[in-house]
């Protein structure tokens, strides 16, 4: 399969959506204007593709699945909004761009993150979009990305990676950090498209394994790419947790140990889902992308 | 019926519940004595009450509503936490306590607002708490809940709030704030208890009125309260919001007219419920109550 074009075609209909739901101009001008300006500042819309490949490969056939990936894109986008907050990570920068508080201050920077993220639940919630989906589906898929993205879970790896700054690095709480911050919400992306296509447990299983397999991946990758990534295709200079000194992987374990660490964790991924038909090549094809991407 | 007597035993049990549904230490130390910290800095829990006589008076008759309207308290104290920030409000004390930020720092006080946000929408959408109450209903009042605090709710209020400050005066626009700052989610909670019961159309649509008018009579009191409340009931100066130049309804009506709008307002939202029994009693008694209150 072409994967560069099934990304496109994907992140193409989540950004349809996205415009389409956005479109009518109901809020405070500003607010929708900076909801807007993160929403689409470039990003690869990873996790809503995650969510649709993982449908697909559990066998979900319709387009439905689309809005309720989008979600995840609303909440994905409203914690960098609040990462990026002088009180927080304090970045000028996010994929090239000036962050959103530079652009419209912190009041609103930080209005349109909670409008986000609440935003998605709205549409995680809404029914109309249902015709094979099930509700009682539905309802659990919102409750595993509502855990995934409070208290404990993104919210706790981004307290504890604010609280460890300057720390003594540590490898259980890199991982703690890791494991909540980003590994999560992508492994709940996988189990929302898996939950809503109607799995079985035993499927739901598989595809929770491959989702914390490239989940933690992803971000192990990131680090790498923190020090080796090119500054352009980064949106942002290399070598910048270094210069704060954050903890990450590679000053944990080193760069080859890091690379190892991420490969190995997109092989058990891949082998999670041994089982699956050809229909699953799409989330193959991901793990791959997202261990060998360069941005 | 003792009106007193009846919010306390409400409050009490939500109370009860939250301590029980945070007891265990599972969250980074600081977010989670940041998020407690908040919670129980002294709120008379009036939306999760409002949902708790809501689902009593449309014939709802067990404790299973408690949880689902102690997420009510979670979502209003993330956006008071939120409110108070230096780059919104600026304010120093909350109910006589320094504010969140005050204590844990702005980074922790942002997360914990998240948090809790989230986290309502975690409590929301656990069926584990459903016996007699539908999931699909449930559902639904999720919806309902998500809508009335995101963007084209809670969020907008306070983002046209921050954005008319110094502004001129202008009564259709502090309309809009009180709107969707205060009465959204004070109907939404109603909204809740009565589609929990398991509501007809035609009940919801009553007990949606009756939201509305103690809705924005609740907001319309405070301001009142703000200039001639005694400080030490109220937990902050009188005059603070007059100090700021704020936009409020005895600033643009006087306080006559003021208190003639408030006792309008629940003279209306008693009369729409004048076909309920009188097991909507208390929701009548809320209603004389939150007009008279001191504080």
């Amino acid at each position: 399969m072409d994967i560069k074009k099934y990304l496109n075609d994907k992140k193409e209909a989540v950004d349809s959506f996205l415009h389409k739901y956005y479109k009518e101009q109901r809020r405070p001008t500003l607010l929708q204007e900076a909801m807007l300006y993160c929403l689409f500042a470039g990003g690869k819309r990873i996790r809503p593709v995650l969510a649709i490949a993982s449908y697909g490969a559990c066998g979900g056939k319709s387009d439905e699945i689309i809005p309720y990936a989008s979600a995840l894109e609303m909440i994905h986008t409203y914690s960098l909004i609040h990462d990026d907050l002088p009180a927080m990570d304090n970045d000028d920068l996010r994929r090239g761009k000036p962050t959103s508080h530079k652009v419209y201050g912190e009041a609103v920077a930080i209005l349109a993150g909670d409008a986000l993220l609440t935003d998605a639940f709205s549409l995680l919630s809404d029914t109309t979009f249902c015709h094979t989906i099930k509700e009682t589906d539905l309802m659990k898929a919102l409750h595993e990305i509502s855990i995934a993205s409070g208290s404990l879970g993104m919210v706790a790896g981004q307290a504890q990676d604010i609280l460890s700054e300057n720390s003594i690095p540590d490898k259980k709480i890199l991982q703690f950090i890791h494991i909540h911050k980003t590994r999560a919400l992508i492994c709940a992306s996988v189990k929302l498209g898996c939950i809503l296509a109607g799995s079985k447990p035993d499927k739901l299983e598989a595809i929770s394994s491959y989702g914390s397999g490239i989940g933690l991946a992803f971000q192990v990758v990131d680090d790498i790419l923190n020090i080796e990534g090119d500054a352009k295709e980064m949106g942002k200079a290399a070598g910048s947790d270094a210069k704060i000194n954050k903890m990450t992987y590679p000053s944990l374990y080193g760069v080859e140990k890091s690379r190892q660490i991420s490969k190995n964790l997109i092989s058990d991924a891949i082998n999670s889902i041994a089982s699956f038909s050809s229909e699953a090549d799409s989330l193959r094809e991901i793990a791959l992308y997202l261990l060998n991407r360069r941005n």
